[in-house]
């Protein structure tokens, strides 16, 4: 009964994407932290240009200063604690501030690979949809899991990020892949079970790469990661303001930023406090 | 039974913001906005320097998009829709970030002049204070509405901040006085029943007056005020990074800011954007 209703929203939805990449020259800005859960500042971030924001559990953990949490890295740990409620309310939010042009993707409780069992239900995705969301940002580490996703989602007419990790990384946001040659191999299989924005997580060690650069073996997953699939791709880790033009000649065609935002407010904060307190 | 106890609360609570005014040798910052409701920002302000937080019902409409709402004058008119649950969360969250020595104090529905039937209730005074509030933030328009609040706060073991306004004002955030006369004999009767820390509204129009300088009928109320009373005295309303050394030069204790601070974290956010997204 809502099938034709679903294809509709989401090639609404795919479009939007498809003109964010187009209007930056193909590479566009997926913009989240602050940016993501905030209205003030994701009217800011649109107004400035952005046309893709992100709120996400983690960041919303910190915003809410949730168990007194005070860093992405515990975040990670106890977001899975943030209601889907809480998460449709800030996509909520966020949409009646930026209109609906802006393509809204949202992680919550289940949509990524959570420490404790988070089934992500029907419900949770209807609310989700119904609040505003265009898609969900997913962070799971096995193709079957992400099936699941890929499909609940579809069928209430959300699309789909997810993403490539690497067996090392710290926290697992993605399956893992430890060649550019399993990247490409499982960046064809997440775009057959219809993944519909395959990333690459590129927050790996960076030690001794020059700034402004990507390190070597970094870019050679993201050079398998493009070449892979015809979908629109994604990285996402470890962006900031002095890298970001290298990322950019990948040819990758999202960038996702949320910390070196979320950064360069908390300066201004700083700058601004100090200057009201620090007086004779 | 509870009524030494929160008498001891209360002179903790005094005790803290004496320590801030000291510390910043005779004039602390009251710091709002985005610093007042988002953890990571509020942090961001403590680590700077700030020792007195205030979260509020308006700031929080627009950091949750409510019903749209983009500017702070749209949001008085909607904010005692915000509930004072949704504040005990943002009071909660801040406390537990910025730790016991920070002064919170908390504007919620009721406790300024609503434009709907908004009663504060005890159990809403209760929830506040135990989700780590010190005080509350009041903007309350009559003596007698003020002293209704003043007299459960005071049960509660929370402090409170009240202000006076100008006929004129745009927004009634206080107890209209015309003159510097009545200024201080309305400051005199606020300490009289109770009111803790005495403020005047300042943000009236500025036409005229040179970048950096206060308005001399404004400078004339401020002086009305410090002499009136012995308590701390507070200046909110217009005051920015270009005049509020000329507040510091009046005398009063605690200069409020909030939308000054937000404008330089919306520059910031729109600055990083602007890089990212602005490339061939």
């Amino acid at each position: 009964m809502i099938v034709g209703d679903m294809e509709q929203k989401m090639r609404h939805a795919r479009q939007k994407v498809q003109d964010a990449i187009e209007a930056h020259h193909g590479t566009t800005l997926l913009s989240t932290g602050i940016t993501g859960d905030d209205a003030r500042m994701a009217l800011a971030a649109v107004k400035a240009g952005a046309r893709m924001i992100e709120p996400n559990h983690p960041a919303l953990a910190l915003a809410r200063g949730y168990k007194g949490v005070t860093s992405m890295h515990v975040a990670e740990s106890l977001r899975h604690e943030i209601s889907v409620d809480q998460m449709a309310e800030a996509v909520h939010g966020v949409r009646n501030v930026v209109g609906n042009d802006i393509y809204i993707t949202v992680g919550a409780a289940g949509t990524f690979t959570e420490v404790m069992p988070t089934p992500l239900t029907e419900e949770d995705v209807i609310k989700l949809a119904r609040a505003g969301a265009d898609g969900l940002h997913t962070h799971k580490s096995t193709i079957e899991d992400l099936k699941d996703v890929v499909d609940m989602a579809h069928r209430y007419g959300l699309l789909i990020d997810a993403y490539i990790a690497h067996p090392s990384d710290r926290h697992l946001f993605g399956i893992p892949c430890e060649t550019p040659k399993e990247v490409a191999e499982t960046a064809k299989k997440m775009e057959d079970i219809g993944v519909d924005f395959v990333g690459l997580m590129t927050g790996m060690s960076y030690e001794g790469v020059e700034a402004g650069k990507i390190a070597d073996p970094v870019k050679e997953r993201i050079d398998a990661l493009v070449k892979a699939v015809s979908v629109p791709t994604l990285a996402e880790g470890g962006i900031n303001l002095d890298n970001f033009k290298a990322f950019i000649g990948t040819g990758v065609n999202i960038i996702v930023v949320g910390t070196a935002i979320d950064d360069v407010a908390r300066e201004a904060v700083d700058r601004v406090v100090r200057t009201l307190v620090e007086h004779e």
